[in-house]
């Protein structure tokens, strides 16, 4: 192999020590309304309600600020990186999870920069500073017709680059979307097969239904354990999970099935391309 | 980036034109007893009831001519090799397919080169003709106390290479023996998780479920379209499926959802390491 390439320095760092104690996560299902006001205050209140029943970890769900449309997103997105007025709906996050000391994963809202837009996931510490920025890298195109047909390309730019947020990661959070279509057909089934491929927890965390939208969420929220079960879950309704993630189960279930022994790296690598033009 | 590191080298060939016209897939889930005799006879009528309900390519289950167990395998393993006489089980795989006209995927069977042993998928033309011959190169080994141990490593060694017949891949084939815990929690989940994540078919072959033997295996073979539905499936029973495969649904589903054109190249690649050695 050429010696210039590095696989080694290319693949993600070593997952955390398992040490963290069992936690309680908080998954709110929220209803989302065209009043921007109204989501902020709404969201606040979930996030205080899942903190009352022990959550530490709080995630809301994708676009949970403003209706989920390629008409919405320019007039409701803020200037994150402004921050304060020009961006109530993360001040509010920020606020909050310092104020309860919790870590929020800040579901998603449209982010202005510039002149882009982005699908922006901020994550903020029990300190009530931001943790992290994430802005989705794969947009959501879809086009069946007769059945549903969306392009955040229209409006949307895609991220630069993954999130990982403290090093190695035990736990996927996805603030999702998906609808009356994918729904069914992928919501569930995506979240359990990527919690098994990586013997990690994966937690989901979706609008409410609204059939009077013009994109109907599935909901669904869910919280997935490294097995693929699912541990908890609800309907479509709005509704708020707390759910207990224990991350010692991780070993166990990668001892019972040692997954990363027997992945043939003489063979195929998943490559972090940004990590090895950094070398 | 490096210069020396060409990940367009790397990857996959590009799939093979959808031009096929639509055909039909047989999925022999077969009994298996300790009579390798009686095994190979019953494959051979098993095929060819499928292919007289007019399947042009019939898949057998994994390790169809043994017992599944670590001391079963050096005892019925054989050597494909040497053929004929060494090898009654693919000499019969052999025969039938030419005679019948149609491509046998040929589940496993245990192999025996020199001193090793392999869990080994022969595939032969409508010629008679072997077309590849693929060994497990993810062995199995569980390891969840009270419930189920089995280590092929005790007994197998891993194949050094992945197999694709023809260029360019549009329906996975896997012989497949889960067991009475991995197979309610992921034998249907991972099958549709590849089809979805990889938008083509996926065929799973099982051993008719015994109770009576050592390993117990959950059954259920099963087609799965390129949306993750199940297309067709079984009980735990022994059964022949017989399903059309349309391969013009793939351009469609691809169109539906372009998830080739979305990968993010420039932020991850999966490598093929051999594939790189090799340039």
């Amino acid at each position: 192999m050429s010696s210039a390439f590095k696989p080694e320095q290319a693949r993600l760092p070593p997952a955390r020590a398992l040490s963290t104690p069992p936690f309680k996560i908080g998954l709110c299902q929220l209803s989302v309304t065209p009043d921007k006001e109204r989501n902020i205050k709404h969201a606040r209140k979930a996030i205080e309600e899942a903190a009352q029943k022990g959550a530490q970890l709080v995630v809301l769900p994708e676009i949970w600020n403003s209706p989920y449309s390629n008409d919405s997103f320019p007039l409701y997105a803020e200037d994150i990186d402004a921050g304060h007025d020009a961006s109530p709906s993360t001040a509010m996050l920020a606020e909050i999870s310092g104020q309860l000391r919790i870590t929020i994963v800040g579901g998603s809202i449209p982010e202005r920069c510039g002149d882009q837009l982005y699908n922006t996931c901020c994550v903020f510490g029990t300190d009530g500073k931001l943790k992290a920025k994430h802005r989705k890298i794969h947009l959501f195109d879809i086009d069946i017709p007769g059945e549903i047909t969306f392009m955040e390309s229209k409006t949307l730019t895609a991220g630069e680059t993954p999130t990982i947020v403290d090093t190695g990661a035990h736990l996927l959070c996805y603030p999702g979307a998906f609808n009356m279509t994918t729904g069914p057909l992928h919501w569930e089934l995506l979240q359990r097969a990527r919690a098994v491929d990586n013997q990690l927890y994966v937690a989901t965390c979706s609008p409410a239904r609204d059939t009077g939208a013009s994109y109907i969420a599935w909901g669904h929220s869910t919280l997935v354990g490294p097995f693929g079960e699912v541990l908890a879950t609800t309907e479509h309704n709005e509704d708020i999970i707390v759910a207990e993630i224990d991350y010692s189960i991780l070993e166990q279930r990668r001892m019972n099935l040692p997954l990363a022994k027997q992945r043939r790296g003489d063979l195929y690598q998943l490559v972090d391309i940004q990590r090895l033009d950094a070398h």
